[in-house]
């Protein structure tokens, strides 16, 4: 019996399964600095014990996105290892800060599974947690790929597909406790706009763009404890060209997009997303940013904003040609919640 | 209105203004163990807490360019993203100490202006102020740089220009509290060379060389939050290539003269600096230092010395040709005064 | 006189000599997080303290060959700088963790010398020590290289080879003092193969592969302060390109040995080692391992396997031809013990 993983193919998952995903992780002020040396990340937030505590945590928290990458890197060997293909999010809460010092360990729930039609392959939806050393949940969301059978001729199994929302509604949206804009110093911030300065339609093109280096998204990518051989290995594809992690992408738009959204301090939820078209080397990762949504919440000063995050290699225009498709250059396509100040 | 940062034009800036730099930045661990992966930094001070100890500190402090560029790039949003030029440095004092945990934020005084005769631009003069999180300055320096014009019609301003000092005086040197190097330990500092043992005049070629990759000054600059888009959008500059920020330079310089000045462990002040030549990824950067003068200080054992850190893409050799202008290969010129050990 | 090291020459050493390296260094979360980084290291003992706390640790200790790489950095300046080969290792012996917040210092003695026949370099065999801030000795193992004669006319000195046992008997592998895998988590390992599920001649392709950046291996091969100039100037050899540090191989190769071994989570001691042809970037590193013997050990439930780690540039396959000469696309052969779950 081979004793390295071959990952699991389309016939493993079944409706209600629970896979442990391995190799817990604690993390420090290591990998906060490996963050803002790999992404152009400037949120003041994430950035300084001092800020943070004036807007009422005991310091400053990690990125949202460490918490996401970190998580979502654990449940690569068990769910994505076979995959065609990445394809989509849901439901996606950030549900506790996480801090310097705490260990992050996953857990998935396997909430569909439906075989295609090709008989080839099919697509398994997991519901994922990330927990931290208290048991506590810090991160939620749910995750559908598209992932080879083993055996062409076993049996399709009963199609299941969960319910999920369109996105996260706002009374579900999940506010860190004690977060307190009140004292909010906009300069310290780096923007002057509050939620109010936003409206619903209003488009932000984020200016800058960084141009990518394997070494760069490798770093990224094994930094989450991501392996999937397609990132590191260029003999991996037939293309010769090793393919970009997706997370990689997201983290650099997010970051791009602090110039017009600095003050976009937390992401609450992730709505939905997708991968459009693959990432290389040599790529300019250029952002933009449509207003989708407001709300209010609970919390003192803090508003919410529902935005969809563009990331492309073009220049920054459209998103869909005239048949709906998306353009060619369009990287992701990210609808998420976002805490600001009010 | 656009909510990006267009950056300030020469006539934005007004002598006397004060400005407050975004995104206060906690350093950690983690941003130590970057610039030893960055730069072949082995001064042995700010590698070890034992060190540290040993000639009077608490634990090691961060690098001293670490503090540098921390507030430099928080800077660069405010004074530098619609410079021409980066034109020089005065008066820079290395004050406090910064250790991990310290929080730094940065704030600006305008204290010259001049414009351009071709009335397109003109030549704004900042001193910059770090302060740690108990509001101590740990650094203070005066830059100037070249600025566009946004309309060409604005009047000029009334012509203020700095009276800057030549260089530190020896008097003026900032010496650590409690800095002792009585029990220097110099066989663990790597060099058995004392301040009696290097003489003004003295020019010591530091011998290794480092070719620069593009994913390392990324990694680099972004850990600064220096986001200007040059060092990073291969799109951005005619040329196609990114221009490598100069402060890299500076750190690949320093950390080379480790080799030959091993103890020259703490950089006390910056009297003038130039970026002669855009530095490129490929460019193998050597440097070598002269001995321009040197001083007694009031700290048990510690003498200061001042010197010129030349950075070159080419071999060592000389720095100006027949007409006094720099050699092309000449990438930094830099003064400034160090504490060694007497 | 120069102020540079120009290294020492054959003739500068002599048996029983004891040589302290410079520049201690304290490690951090930030070290953690870089190896992290670098290499797709996943053992969950070193990532997660909760894991650690499981197995007798107060928190997760640094990978080992953290430890190897930041003692064995500190020894090239006195040791290989004007090296020709780095001909083998022996003896080597992880006693100790080193957990973020030590210091780590080196010292070597020379135990050997043999001049070569041609008269123009000799063989110098080492045994260098690495102790943390309490004066415990974490890492010790011999090593040993070709250096070359300064003055080729100089007297050979009496040859003198140091008794080298062919690999550390399993009574003398160091066991971390209060380790016990009897609560071990083999789910959040990441994989349930004990011990006894490993048999002698087994082999096992690690299946994995990552083709090699230059700015990866500098940034790697500087952090640990390693400063040999083939790693980092492409104009330092005639190939006009860098060589890239056989620690860098070591490591990856040890990373990649997780899908299979992801059991063996710590190094007890290495019997031998060469590294066997150079590397380059672009290169596209893989692994295989061959248990070459099991043993009981002390500890409850903790057993170790003696590994042979080959890293190759080739697919996997053979190791040597039929004249017994290492295949081309071999990199690295490593003999060495770890400690895995009963």
């Amino acid at each position: 019996m081979s004793k390295t993983n071959a990952g699991r193919f389309f016939e493993d998952y079944a409706v209600g399964q629970e896979i442990v995903h391995a190799v817990p992780r604690t993390l420090s002020g290591g990998e906060r600095a490996l963050y803002h040396a790999l992404y152009p990340a400037r949120h003041a937030l994430q950035s300084s014990d001092e800020f943070a505590r004036s807007v009422g945590y005991s310091e400053a928290p990690m990125d949202d996105l460490i918490a996401f990458h970190s998580v979502f890197g654990k449940t690569v060997p068990d769910i994505s290892l076979n995959a065609v293909a990445n394809l989509g999010y849901a439901e996606g809460r950030f549900l506790r800060p996480v801090f310097a010092g705490d260990t992050l360990t996953a857990t998935s729930e396997v909430v569909g599974v439906k075989q295609n039609s090709n008989g080839k392959s099919g697509v398994v939806y997991v519901r994922t947690r990330g927990e931290n050393q208290r048991g506590e949940t810090v991160l939620s969301y749910v995750r559908w790929v598209m992932v080879r059978k083993r055996d062409l001729a076993s049996a399709p199994p009963q199609t299941v597909i969960p319910d999920l929302v369109d996105h996260v509604a706002p009374v579900d949206l999940p506010i860190p406790e004690g977060l307190d804009f009140t004292g909010y110093d906009f300069a310290l911030a780096g923007e002057p706009h509050r939620w109010a300065d936003y409206s619903v339609g209003e488009v932000i093109d984020h200016v800058d763009g960084v141009t990518i280096e394997e070494a760069e998204h490798m770093l990224a990518t094994r930094l989450w404890q991501n392996t999937a051989k397609v990132h590191f290995d260029t003999t991996a594809r037939a293309v010769g060209r090793r393919l970009i992690y997706g997370g990689h992408v997201i983290s650099m738009a997010r970051a791009l997009s602090f110039n017009g959204l600095a003050n976009a301090q937390l992401i609450a939820a992730i709505n939905s997303g997708a991968h459009v078209n693959p990432c290389y080397a040599g790529d300019t990762i250029r952002a933009w940013s449509e207003v989708l949504d407001k709300a209010e919440t609970s919390a003192p000063n803090v508003g919410a904003l529902r935005l969809r995050l563009v990331a492309t290699k073009g220049r920054a225009g459209g998103l869909r040609d005239a048949d709906g498709k998306y353009l060619t250059d369009i990287l992701l396509d990210l609808d998420y919640w976002v805490l600001v100040p009010r």
